[in-house]
């Protein structure tokens, strides 16, 4: 049964979708703004400081835990549909994640669509983790994470390094992935009674925002279920069984493995979309990032 | 002349009356979450780390820079006109105060107006000062700090402990105050043309919803220039000469001096309200709070 803490997300997300309902005109700046607001979900994480640096020439933060481990670091890539969201609403969640695994989070304020559609994204993340590697990280001492589109971003990227060739990450964490840009998976219809966040209508709004007038849904550099995932690093993901993306995460994991990755998919009973987003809150997200971090570090090679 | 960099802030106020002007009818939801976005202009200071906390009953955020003295403290009320912002949107500000002075800082959650109309900002700022003081730490080690609406919670939250006999913190810190909630002062008019986000109209809407029903804009608690400033800790005020607000500062250090307060105030050319906002971004901002460092580090009887 979900902790009553649990519940205030799913009061939260109820509330903004009360908010869209009264206002169906809502602009994009109020849509954003709403959206920021997620960040209210997470404690903040004591012990950890912040610094903003250009990675890359991207913008990003780096998250820094009281006695982390310097060389090893999370390239985190923010969820909000592509959209909305920054490095600032996910400051603390990437913090909780890196404070639990011992390593440092870089968090990635990526181009968001529509003004900047598909593949500015991808090309954010790979820039800064181009950068990673110039500050001299090596590759196996890297993992990338992202909850939502952030995960989606999170596995593509890592797709996208292995069209260039370049060396991989340690491994992948995704939060409740965004894959399935097609709307194709069967949680969409059968989890709609329950997610009271994410529905077909809005994700269906945002893959044109996000692929613009060249990009195709099925692209395997946007869609990661359109990809082969074979040679990918391992990887952790997560989903609610209240979410209409619970499929996303299962679906990929499924072909992952078939593909010889190794592939942890964790699905948490009565949790919405991005459940982690409640860390130092709930004791489901605490648990989840609990988990996370043992399994990350030895990918990381520590002990 | 204003920095190339302090311009940031004034497009940002541009901005956000644009958006407004094309929003008339801007619910308090919508507006809560526009002036919260103000912390973008606040870079991140590096070396602080944070901790949420029930100060008194009233949800705080500790700003620890590295180093800081622990037991020097400045207990900081952010702005925003009594109704909107929060502890998350001045954390940052906050944090680089606390980290020029080499102290702890104290963000306070106060309940916002009209939900909480006055004195609700007020108990909120007695119950968390007395909380300091119940853990250990001494009055005269303890400084109020504010900006906007904050600014007056600073001062007029010392005007209430003296009222209630409590002993008096060591210092008062005022960045752009506004006091003045009968809209006398000068600057509303002769300033209007170069403040581009106080006008009258705003600050005629806020007042009643700060004050409620009961309340009165002449009531000395929640107007310091109507009250006797006699007895009041030295302070340090500060507010740009654009700013049609510059006369609070002004009237209220003049009001104040007359009555054997030790007052300095600084009027910053070209600068905008909350100017300090941009620390770590724009000159003008970290000069004042270099300032403010350097002049309140005595005050807390520190060398």
């Amino acid at each position: 049964m979900p902790s009553p803490q649990s519940d205030a997300l799913r009061a939260r997300f109820l509330a903004m979708a009360a908010r869209k309902a009264a206002n169906p005109e809502m602009d994009l700046p109020t849509m954003r703004d709403m959206q920021e607001a997620l960040h209210l979900e997470t404690a903040e994480p004591e012990g950890v400081s912040y610094a903003e640096v250009s990675a890359g020439g991207v913008p990003a933060l780096w998250c820094q835990p009281d006695g982390a481990v310097p060389d090893r670091v999370l390239l985190y890539l923010h969820g909000g549909g592509f959209v909305t969201n920054s490095m600032h609403s996910h400051r603390k969640l990437a913090a909780h994640v890196a404070k639990a695994a011992g390593v440092r989070a870089l968090v990635l304020d990526y181009r968001l669509a529509p003004e900047h559609p598909f593949p500015a994204q991808l090309e954010d993340a790979v820039a800064a983790y181009r950068w990673l590697l110039a500050q001299g990280l090596r590759a196996e001492h890297i993992a990338t994470a992202g909850d939502s589109a952030g995960g989606n971003l999170a596995t593509s990227v890592v797709l996208k390094l292995r069209e260039e060739g370049e060396p991989l990450p340690a491994a992948i964490v995704g939060f409740s992935p965004w894959y399935d840009l097609e709307c194709l998976g069967k949680t969409l219809d059968t989890n709609a009674a329950t997610d009271v966040l994410v529905q077909r209508a809005e994700l269906e709004m945002l893959v044109p925002m996000f692929l613009g007038e060249n990009g195709s849904p099925s692209d395997p550099l946007a869609n990661p279920l359109r990809a082969d995932p074979t040679g990918l690093p391992p990887m952790f993901l997560t989903a609610g069984d209240h979410e209409t993306l619970q499929d996303d995460a299962e679906r990929f994991a499924e072909q992952a493995t078939a593909a010889g990755v190794d592939v942890t998919v964790e699905i948490a009973p009565g949790m919405q979309h991005i459940y982690p987003l409640m860390a130092g809150r709930a004791p489901e997200a605490d648990a989840v990032i609990a988990g996370v971090a043992a399994w990350v570090r030895p990918k990381l090679g520590l002990g």
